[in-house]
């Protein structure tokens, strides 16, 4: 891993949580193999398993051959992209990734952002600081609420499924949009199989979820965005791509939708543009990820796949070759 | 009821549901009792259960003398306490309310207000918009998050309870001051029990649901608002006396607290206070309870009472005079 990682993110005693489940030195950082002194090369000699973080250098097959007992690697971070080669798979190695750790928080966020969209309180928040004087409560917030009303969610992702479960103590009609789930799958997570159409056009909330691919791409573009009800929110904590963000925007701007965005396309809105400002957007800089203490969970569920590994269990995240091409 | 209410709650096929549990003229609205006409008053003498709602008739020894068959009350909002006088439980008269019914909501809102607290999102939403640039993930956010974070939780309360439920799926420590429940009643509720100073110190977000009483006026005043954590955030969602507003007011100016305030003293706040546009705070005019379809969740409470008098079964929200004289 990089060598800046250790003493930010393996902190609260995670490094003596490592020592009780694999023989380690957790004073050393080993930041690349290729060039390892000799004394690292000597202990790259005898491992059995790669604990790595963001910056792990990649695992090519000249790098493989200087670690011939290596059996694991364990990525205590989202994706293993960039140092997984097919090199590792070629050589049997089982890979574990915390990518599902860091779906938590972004369902979590979401979770909230939903719950607020269906009271629409911070389109309230802004209008009680305009008028400074309480609204009447019974005509104005007629249809607003989280009682029997209807959220779509757009893509059964490892973020949309947590999603759905986090929905289920509350008094929510679920939808769901995705091509590759059967409608027994999306019944037994709780949800209704819907096309996406007709998701778009029955949710008071649409939650999307769906990977970045290039039939995704603007997946909602103005024939679909025209879709939403009247007063619907779009919650969007995936890629910016998926929305054609000039014709949500024209939506916004008119008042007709609302939106939750964590993500935008391009990634940082240019200085002028209204979603900076208006009263019925949350925009947020791609936070819904892990942040701060957020990152101690991949940590956390990666030297619980070490202690599985110890105890000779199967990981409980395991990645394959084929996630590597699905995930977003 | 009131004669508006018939129309604008009793709506979405709830007539036609009570049809299927009672005896019932859902055409006719009795507004009084005493000057009832009558045919009205042929009806009340025959009545064996009264379904209220707001702007109900006062249940006076004298309007009971015109009911003599009254064997139940089923009041489907909040409080009875406008309409349920002692002479009822004088005659053995059961009640039912769908006051739990209004706790849902409030405490789903705090539960989307604690998430987003946690991650601080509406704060990075302000800076975002105000610096049009995405700030340096890894210093900005250093002790932010949803991970292994502190939650208090002031008060046991119908609110408080389902709060702590709702919390369940998440990564949080909750911290519970109740002082009529038990250390052990704490802990099977999931949550540690502590005193109220030690969960203002420890807590990154501190929930107030605590009745409005003599002795929990300014429960949070300026020493008990020093020992919150720096960066902590203060949700009230009971009542705007338990702060003191003043105090709370200056650590919200320097940044040193933030604040989620649905309640405030006075309810409200002056033109001119800083809440309306504190980045840091997120005020909202008394919207957590029931909105809009939200209302709808009180009926059916209501008709699913009904359902189990209709069978014999006892009520699952009875109210009696003890919740009256506890209750906020």
């Amino acid at each position: 891993m990089g060598s800046d990682i250790h003493h930010t993110l393996l902190t609260d005693g995670r490094l003596d949580r490592l020592h009780t489940v694999a023989r380690i030195d957790t004073t050393t950082t080993i930041t690349t193999i290729d060039d390892a002194d000799p004394a690292t090369a000597a202990r790259l000699a005898r491992t059995e398993v790669l604990f790595t973080h963001w910056g792990a250098p990649a695992l090519t097959e000249d790098a493989l051959r200087r670690m011939p007992r290596l059996r694991a690697v364990v990525h205590a971070a989202g994706s293993v992209k960039h140092h997984v080669t097919d090199a590792v798979w070629k050589h049997g190695i089982t890979v574990s990734s915390a990518a599902a750790a860091n779906a938590v928080p972004v369902a979590e966020f979401t979770l909230a952002a939903i719950l607020f969209a269906g009271k629409r309180v911070l389109d309230i928040a802004h209008a009680y600081a305009r008028t400074r004087t309480r609204p009447g409560l019974l005509p104005y917030y007629t249809g607003h609420g989280n009682y029997r009303r209807t959220v779509g969610v757009v893509g059964a992702s490892r973020v949309g499924r947590r999603v759905i479960e986090l929905l289920r103590p509350f008094d929510l009609h679920v939808l769901l949009y995705d091509p590759y789930v059967d409608p027994a799958e999306a019944r037994a997570l709780g949800a209704e199989p819907a096309g996406l159409d007709e998701l778009a056009a029955r949710s008071d909330v649409v939650s999307i979820h769906a990977p970045q691919l290039p039939e995704t791409r603007h997946m909602f573009d103005a024939r679909r965005l025209a879709l939403l009800k009247d007063g619907a929110t779009l919650v969007n904590t995936a890629r910016g791509s998926l929305v054609d963000t000039d014709a949500l925007t024209a939506h916004l701007r008119t008042g007709r939708l609302n939106a939750v965005l964590d993500v935008t396309e391009p990634d940082l809105p240019p200085a002028d543009s209204p979603l900076y400002t208006l009263p019925n957007v949350l925009l947020t800089p791609h936070i819904a990820g892990s942040l701060g203490t957020e990152l101690g969970r991949m940590t956390d569920w990666a030297v619980d796949e070490l202690a599985r590994y110890a105890r000779g269990l199967p990981f409980a995240h395991p990645v394959g070759p084929q996630e590597l091409t699905r995930s977003a």
